[in-house]
């Protein structure tokens, strides 16, 4: 994706690719739904009880939202949903409860205890996700800041600092220094093709000292700001040797993670939904007069020119339901295997996408230990194929603590999902041995969510090329027929994310809301 | 202070300035004492019960902390202190209270909530304050994550930017970007005094680019990490147009605030107390058998071969109390006003010390408007002089929320210690204006703290300078005459920090038992 677009340049790209349809709705959605402010009004047209029936597919995030903005101002809503349970990839692990594998079953062994959960999909919330922020308040779900970036955590690469984990102040300070250093170097010598001026040379200077924490000769020596070695309290403060600058540059982790936390979808503060991210599925739950139909596999779905058929397996017996629109959130690749009729484009467009995969491990340990490091939340990163230790920044100073010991993307998943789940637990165990002291020992029970082979789900966090986005992602957000919206965080600039799932809800509700104002106007009704 | 000390070093140099006594001192802070890890095991002497009588003078947290600590190990203890409350500066203001300023008496008028409250001395508690953390733990006093450094909050500059607040992601984003540029173009030229070998250039320029999200070019024409202008969920991402590098390089944030998270006493994660900060206080009340004597004054301190005499004013009357030792907070600068007879080195270290000083607002806001900003904690910085807005980072999403709305430091005092109350607010409410709009619409309550004016403070922050510090710090560390103890974070490294104080508690304490202990030996007591 091009970074540098312009709005305008946007709006010429978006129209060279899709016609006059793709920049109507580009523009509908820079303008009317301020994506990047506060949500959209929804403002939604009431229908008299009984007015008109929606069907929604998928009982997640996109879903969820759907049936109850649509519940909330008449329509009849029936949601039906293929898995066990409400919630999709939002989905928070706690004590007995069964990791819905395919091929595998695993029971949750957590002790059952609020603050032993584990949040296996989305966990943290920035504040800029405004359509999360809005459902969260508006369902009074309980907030809380969670840690992400911690400077106490370690960076963890065995192929240098021999293998031992460093403090991430310690190597953010230095990677600062080393190259502030550099800086201040060049700009002394001042050979740059247009030299500086004696102003500009000293205020830069200035700023390069600043931003290094340099000695007055401009030199990095080390810095507080990594950390004490000792003192510091009753004794004057004694920092860190610096480390090896070529072995700083020769680690991975300045391009591998240090920079994460600059991402705004990763950027202090984040949030945490207090008990447990499912909780905004429970407060969906409670407020929906529709009782989800769960175990209901969708087998078929049928547009006609005034609505939507769709046929669903419920326990062995085929049932059909009739509906004026459809919202659907299942996920893409499965509904090539889906028998419908949707335009041949749509289907497509459908095909095109490609699911993503995650996979994370979360450990309940006997004892806080992490606390005893002086790490309070936030995680350490290694270049071991777990990825990520992160630890709970809610239930501080208690007895135990649930953390994440793995955390995988993408292609890195397969390399877990071969493992049966006793394996996967034994390597994250191992990693972990290389970064804490007895972190094997702390480990009381496991569980793993491999997304790629969770049961109705087979992935996560849709990949859309540059290519199929150009040609197939404005006409999957327009409803086929005007009747069949393709919902969820898949059809989204933010897919994997809640936001994402939200958005898509939050468009289709407004395409769908037009269109209904529309027909009431020509039908004369108000 | 030289950062650059190594541990040998600095037994040296204290060794020139304070002698044999002095190295013995600090070799036992760094070592027995763990001055940068956990905090040092107590293992306190029990005395039989009426063994021996403490007298404690000020009941802050260094106070309180000596009298908790011998009291559970059999001593006799009482507290004296001279003003109407417990904690120091330790003080959560919430409906109702007063405020104790000289000249001055506000009556807080927050709402009576508990999550409306105000942290008018400490407030944040970053992990490696290893002893408050322990106490906090020990004491079950609850701990949350508390946002400090935010990306979505302003920085803002009255002289730069037509004084529009900035985004601090952006500005972050944005000089990381223009330095990493420099930096590339640099390396590029390739025109160090001892050339770079290609593969370092194309490790360094890879380094540099990565740093400041550059072109492929290594130039820098803004980037994501700045947040998003528009789109990013619905639409592509469209990043913000970045700031002129001239304007921030004559701006003052990087020099000012940019980099105070990378400082390990504000970086990320910071903890707060759940429900206001002097439940510490509160929790040390609980556990103590002793009452504190409020309002009452020390007189005379008169050390005694064998013991401490203290006569204090109490109700008008003047009461006399004898001890065996006496552990003594009163802050430095009153103790050249109160008779004693303590040695003249003593007094003339105790006459060298310099108050600092701190003054902050407390707004309560009938509405949580940066949360519609998209602001969800964390400090807006700005050159005007409040210094900062600091919003709460918990109840989010309520109705109303208590916000910081200065914080002035030392010298800076001064300009707000000369107007009276209300005029205070205003002038915040009019800075705050400049930054927010319709902010002093929503201000309801405001209370302001100036330490420097405080009845039985007048400062805080104890400012030692380097020679002070070295001709008196060791010296006022140790007991005079084997019984009178010098304590609060005035003691310490870390003045205006609760660590310091409970440093400095526990440096006493340990020295302390190490001398009961030796008597013990001496005696053939076991």
């Amino acid at each position: 994706m091009n970074k540098n677009l312009t709005r305008r340049q946007l709006l010429s790209m978006v129209g060279a690719a899709g016609g006059a349809t793709a920049v109507y709705n580009t523009s509908l959605a820079l303008g009317l739904m301020s994506d990047a402010g506060a949500p959209a009004r929804l403002d939604l047209q009431h229908v008299p009880k009984g007015g008109a029936r929606i069907i929604v597919l998928g009982a997640g995030i996109a879903g969820l939202t759907v049936a109850y903005e649509l519940e909330r101002v008449g329509y009849d809503v029936q949601i039906i949903e293929a898995s066990k349970r409400v919630g999709g990839r939002n989905l928070t692990v706690r004590h007995g409860d069964v990791i819905d594998e395919m091929g595998h079953q695993q029971v949750c062994r957590f002790d059952d205890h609020p603050e032993m959960y584990f949040n296996a999909g989305p966990a943290r919330i920035p504040g800029h996700h405004r359509r999360v922020m809005h459902y969260c308040k508006s369902l009074n779900v309980p907030l809380q800041v969670k840690a992400n970036f911690s400077r106490p955590a370690y960076t963890h690469d065995t192929e240098n600092f021999a293998g031992k984990p460093v403090r991430v102040q310690q190597y953010v300070a230095d990677a600062r220094g080393f190259l502030s250093e550099l800086l201040y170097k060049a700009i002394d010598q001042n050979r740059f093709d247009e030299p500086l001026s004696a102003d500009d040379r000293e205020r830069l200077m200035h700023f390069a000292s600043t931003f290094g924490d340099l000695q007055p000769d401009g030199s990095y020596k080390g810095s507080l700001r990594g950390g004490y070695d000792e003192g510091g309290f009753l004794s004057p403060a004694v920092q860190r040797a610096p480390l090896e600058f070529r072995a700083l540059l020769n680690s991975s982790w300045w391009e591998r993670g240090m920079l994460s936390a600059e991402n705004p979808d990763w950027a202090a503060p984040l949030m945490e939904v207090v008990g447990g991210m499912d909780n905004i599925v429970k407060a969906f739950v409670r407020e929906l007069k529709t009782r989800v139909i769960l175990n209901a596999q969708v087998q078929d779905i049928r547009l006609k020119s005034d609505g939507v058929d769709v046929v669903y397996n419920h326990n062995g017996k085929r049932r059909k339901l009739s509906a004026d629109y459809c919202f659907n959130s299942i996920p893409s690749h499965f509904m090539p295997a889906i028998p419908n009729n949707l335009p041949p484009d749509y289907q497509a467009g459908l095909a095109a996408m490609v699911p993503g995969n995650f996979f994370k491990i979360g450990l309940q340990m006997k004892k806080r230990f992490w606390e005893d490091e002086g790490i309070y939340g936030g995680a350490t990163s290694t270049n071991q194929k777990i990825n990520t230790i992160w630890y709970p920044s809610h239930g501080i100073h208690g007895e135990k603590g649930v953390l994440l010991g793995a955390y995988a993307f993408f292609g890195q998943c397969k390399f877990f999902e071969r493992m049966n789940p006793a394996e996967r637990l034994q390597f994250a165990a191992d990693c972990g041995d290389k970064i804490h002291k007895n972190y094997s020992s702390y480990i009381e029970a496991g569980v793993s969510v491999p997304w790629g082979r969770m049961n109705h789900m087979m992935g996560c966090g849709t990949t859309w090329s540059e290519e199929v986005r150009n040609e197939y992602f404005a006409l999957l957000q327009q409803p086929a027929g005007g009747r069949h919206y393709m919902i969820g965080d898949q059809i989204s600039y933010h897919s994997s994310w809640q936001e994402g799932a939200f958005a898509s809800a939050e468009y289709a509700l407004l395409d769908f809301n037009r269109r209904v104002r529309a027909d009431a106007t020509r039908q004369g009704v108000r």
